[in-house]
């Protein structure tokens, strides 16, 4: 089974940030549960044809819906108010370099998604750990395991439709492009600053 | 408990339309329930603070990608080959006569969500009795009844938001709106021609 290696690791400046601000990055990974909806959910929309991202992707998207529900019931618990909150430059960064024209665009969203969630898996993983909160902690540890399955969902979507090697080398290139992103520490906490 | 009648009855001329090309109709229903899922979801960022719209429109959109996701099975099961269709006009001409202006706009977003619901609880029961294969049959009797709990759920959220006599005067509209939108079949077969 093919996996995929983050070509960089959080630092402990993020940890600090994020455990100093559980409150916005509670919020910020709200909207990043629904947004990993909304872009399985797109990905159904631009391959309508394509009945094997159906069969795995609208499950996915039901699963980060559920996530984002369960986020939105900590923040209650928390009592921290739901309030619009910018995001990250992380994703719209990532998304500059999906090219085009197909099939190189699938190829590109595929890896892009899959090193979101990679990325997720790692910082929630951390959060599982760091969380000041002791149920936030235990929603982490278990929440980083479904991130992890995701990553795999999108590695494996992108070797079914397109050859190893190929894959393999874009996703050398993007993942260097994902280290470059997080290499500075955004100065807002959220859950890719 | 408030409730919603359709302002005109779906003709004879649909079902004959609609059970004679029973693949385009199966075809074009999973759009519509991936489109109703992406129409929550859009609610779910248009008004991220909204803490009821979260709790009840996520779980809504979950399902309604899990019945995308079983007529999909169907088009698999009956041998469809999967395409791309374009939809019917009924959506998009439902969708001029939201108002822009905040609060409006969510009232008539709510309460047109509540019209394609209840449209889709009435043709979707008429498939239940008329299509030709019977495990479809048997599969749009099940799904009428979750497409009136949710023409209920929007309305009720509309109903939480707005006073009684203001959503009955502006549903009273869009219902007539609705009817006129129908008054034509569509030439090509759809779930809203």
């Amino acid at each position: 089974m093919a996996t995929l290696q983050l070509a960089s690791r959080t630092s402990d400046a993020w940890i600090e940030q994020a455990t100093q601000h559980i409150d916005l990055i509670l919020l910020d990974h709200a909207n990043c549960e629904k947004k990993a909806a909304g872009n399985a959910l797109s990905l159904l929309f631009r391959y309508p044809s394509n009945g094997q991202l159906v069969e795995t992707l609208s499950p996915l998207a039901r699963e980060e819906l559920q996530h984002f529900e369960r986020v939105h019931r900590h923040l209650q618990r928390l009592g921290i108010p739901i309030k619009p909150l910018s995001a990250a430059p992380y994703a719209s960064l990532l998304n500059q370099h999906l090219r085009r024209p197909e099939p190189d665009h699938l190829l590109d969203a595929l890896l892009v998604a899959a090193i979101i969630e990679a990325r997720s898996h790692e910082r929630l993983g951390l959060l599982g750990i760091h969380a000041p909160d002791p149920e936030l902690r235990q929603f982490y540890l278990w929440l980083t395991a479904a991130e992890e399955r995701h990553l795999q969902i999108y590695l494996d979507l992108a070797l079914a439709h397109f050859c190893a090697d190929h894959v393999q080398e874009r996703l050398h290139t993007l993942l260097q492009v994902e280290a470059e992103i997080l290499s500075t520490l955004h100065p807002e906490p959220r859950v890719h600053s």
